[in-house]
């Protein structure tokens, strides 16, 4: 039986994306049959601008409408702290958090050898022209005073995730930081047992990371 | 924190697809923004034109790319049996089967009291016009003989869901081509324990479905 080729061509871009297989793929195209054109066009007006209408702030590689982008162009932010992580999502999960108040810098991936991935695949260098106030040359002169204030920086907090990749880049990172500015303090984010979970449950290298990471209770 | 507009627009449009959620859509958003210019074009045309490259066969109702579909136009098919379906994708699934020689009948629907869908607001009367052979007037001139042929009609197979909803449709079709015709023998797909499951749990439903309808062995 032959599937309409419009239906199929949605149908194999759903697929391309990730955690989409083929029948749920097959299943949202054959829901958007049914759905009002105007939201259809809507939906492809939205894909097409996508990449248009967004930067990445030259800053921090933050996905942004603006660059630089808004946090950094903040100026109730404390630009002596910069929290690394490893894509745009994690500054969403942070921010939610509402417990940093420093600034970003968004690898968009992470060191991995398997992959072919090394430091210079992702934004590594420009982490480090920050620190160096290099990256400043360039912005520095549009910006608030301190914006790109990157002598100041006194520390780097390190949230890649704790994979393989994600330790192997908080390792280069910290290695790098070490060794060229030492007065700037190198922190990797806590681990442990999230909040809710059972100390039953918890795998051994969780349950190291807690102990290793325990910390003195308030008298 | 602001997420970009371009964005957050692509992340609600997936939003408002069945079984995503504000998470996944969020990830698939953020997941295109790496992906090249021409891959979102692609995907964003595909989606415009879904509805206008595609029709529903004037005989069937499944959703084509001519009217009236490959299945209905191939001579090689049995016109005397038509299967009934909630969906087109039902057809799909039997289609893969290779076991069905006949015709199709998509409802596009199922009736549901409770979302005030009557019998009105999908396909059915569209069934029993073909039966009457009054579909044919305005197409079987224009088809191969026997091919709107409703007359030469001897089974109904009904393939609604074995749900509440797809109970009462099969009920209501079935009592309505009884009334009227009474020549045409009215089937239900048999219903019982799937190949590779467990009797231990199979519901009791399922189970007393899988009694009533228990088969001799042949010897």
């Amino acid at each position: 039986m032959k599937i309409p080729k419009a239906l199929t061509k949605v149908i194999e871009s759903f697929q391309r994306l990730p955690g989409i297989g083929p029948k749920t793929a097959q299943r949202l195209g054959y829901y958007l049959l049914h759905v009002p054109q105007s939201q259809l066009t809507d939906f492809a007006q939205g894909l097409e601008n996508l990449k248009k209408n967004t930067v990445l702030c030259s800053i921090c590689k933050n996905v942004s409408e603006t660059n630089p982008c808004d946090i950094c162009e903040d100026r109730s932010r404390d630009t002596s702290s910069i929290l690394v992580v490893e894509q745009p999502l994690d500054v969403v999960a942070i921010e939610r958090t509402k417990s940093h108040k420093g600034l970003y810098h968004v690898l968009h991936g992470k060191i991995s050898p398997l992959e072919n991935i090394g430091p210079d695949e992702i934004f590594t260098r420009e982490l480090f022209e920050r620190l160096d106030g290099n990256n400043g040359e360039t912005h520095s002169a549009n910006l608030p005073a301190g914006k790109a204030g990157a002598s100041r920086v006194k520390e780097i907090i390190i949230a890649t995730n704790p994979t393989m990749e994600g330790e192997a880049t908080a390792m280069y990172i910290s290695r790098k930081v070490n060794e060229t500015k030492k007065e700037i303090k190198v922190t990797r984010l806590g681990m442990g047992i999230p909040t809710g979970a059972d100390v039953e449950y918890a795998d051994e290298n969780t349950l190291t990371q807690a102990l290793q990471g325990r910390r003195e209770m308030g008298k």
